[in-house]
């Protein structure tokens, strides 16, 4: 019973029977946005995101709560928690109590599980030679939550970013189940950006790719504020660590390369598929409203950049 | 399959199929102690406690770490989670993965994850007249770490209570099962300290309890601490709310008022037990090593005070 025990990022995958495995994740963050619903909506989309990269279905969930007690502040609680209620719902998933302490700076999250036939877990170690890549979400969140942070824009201006990182990964997941065995790898793109979790993905595979940067969606306005170097440091440190691994063709500006390495808040899913099957995929997910479905490179055998990012 | 879903305290009922519920918990806090071994050893058993007096067995964990990265506090990280996974290792559970942010205060904790048979869920609830009481540790601990954050002890003084604070509620846990149907109901002593935990027993299971404040068993020097005001503000709270459901003796003084009521980390069980097997449970609970076992009073039928504490 206790035999089959794997960890991968946040998330635990426990084999409880033959058939039966679940999948355990936690996560939460500092408020990004000045809403809290939208906050609240965001750390939930967030927190069941882990759960479908991993191909499991949500079951239920637990509010994470650090929160000070200032009354100023303590009213926003109420609309943060409707938020991650709604996504919890959205996602068919029960909210089950939770956790709350005192804290000097809010803090909101959930603990989330689902459940997986343990011969469906996705990994991201599956990518083979010749997969074509799609991505579901633009990139760029890290770096407008930092100028909105520095009051360099307004949060109406970020409207469809927020929009975004609410969204449910959901669609994503039911396109991935739809094209079954043709999904290889599947990972969600958080922290480390693009780039980052690619190359966990193809360090877990043993295979390399080849990016071309003009195929990656990125939000409106993004590059000119990281021209503007509204750029979190986390985007900044995965830069430096992707770039031992990655040739980078010199069309590619900096600022470009700083975005593919954006840290993203609830980011999109990024998923390996077989050639022969990358349009039924993207018209899969475009039918399950995903916010982009964009193919923005292949898997190729392992050579010596782990990464090679074309124009 | 989401039929059954029920909430407790900080813990959540998931029933996955007819003969498999899952419970999932998550808690964490500040550090209480200075040595940061002692401190994750106690959150480790802390979050336990929950399982156990749900009648469940842990499964798996995931830690839950909010640290400053000052390299002075940063180095106490390492020896916590190693007392964190030495708790979760004497419960049997695989510490898999977790979360972590920066934060300016530490705090640490785990996701905790056990299963049950759905049918042998222990509640508050089911508390009987007759039933005997018992309780597993000794209370006082809110006193004691306020005492040493006033720096009125040093901590080598509350070595006793530190060490009671890290036993694992799993030989209470044991106990119960060899008792059986005679436990009709348990719950953990936490934060509302063990009257306003026992008045949440007896509301769910619609019954009054007498209690006897001299069976109840207090650690040395709680009492004179307490008389120092060396209380946590959340047990003044509790007594509060206690007093409005509760008739005293006269001979119970208000500092053994207050340490009745004095909010616990990592506390002990309370289980109502049949009385024609209450010496048994004793017996039981001894063999496991529980740090007391001692008979503290007894429920009755539903009458106008909800408790009452006789000397």
């Amino acid at each position: 019973m206790l035999a089959d025990a794997v960890t991968r990022d946040d998330a635990a995958v426990f084999k409880l029977s033959e058939d039966k495995a679940i999948v355990v994740t936690v996560d939460f963050f500092a408020p990004i946005v000045d809403d809290p619903r939208a906050f609240g909506a965001i750390a939930g989309a967030n927190a069941f995101s882990d759960l479908y990269a991993m191909g499991a279905t949500p079951l239920l969930a637990l509010n994470l709560v650090a929160w000070p007690r200032q009354p100023d502040i303590l009213s926003l609680l109420g609309e943060t928690l409707e938020g991650g209620l709604a996504a919890a719902k959205a996602a068919g998933a029960f909210v089950l109590g939770g956790h709350s302490i005192d804290d000097k700076e809010p803090k909101y999250g959930m603990v989330t599980v689902g459940e997986v036939h343990p011969e469906r877990v996705l990994t991201n170690a599956g990518a083979k030679p010749g997969d074509a890549l799609a991505l579901t979400k633009p990139l760029g969140t890290g770096i407008l939550s930092t100028a909105l942070k520095r009051d360099i824009i307004a949060e109406p201006e970020i409207g469809y970013a927020v929009e975004v990182m609410a969204h449910l990964n959901a669609g994503a997941a039911l396109a991935m189940q739809e094209l079954g065995d043709a999904v290889h790898a599947a990972t969600d793109v958080t922290g480390f950006g693009l780039l980052g979790h690619l190359s966990n993905m193809l360090h877990a595979s043993g295979r390399s790719a080849r990016i071309s940067a003009s195929q990656v969606p990125l939000f409106d306005g993004a590059l000119a504020l990281a021209e503007r170097d509204a750029v979190p440091g986390g985007s900044k440190t995965n830069l430096n660590s992707v770039n031992q691994v990655t040739s980078w063709a010199d069309e590619v500006s900096a600022t470009n390369r700083l975005l593919l390495c954006d840290a993203q808040t609830s980011g999109g899913m990024l998923i390996s598929v077989d050639s022969s099957r990358a349009s039924d995929l993207v018209a899969s997910l475009e039918r399950h409203g995903t916010p982009v479905a964009a193919l923005i490179g292949e898997v190729c055998d392992r050579r010596e950049a782990l990464i090679e990012v074309t124009a």
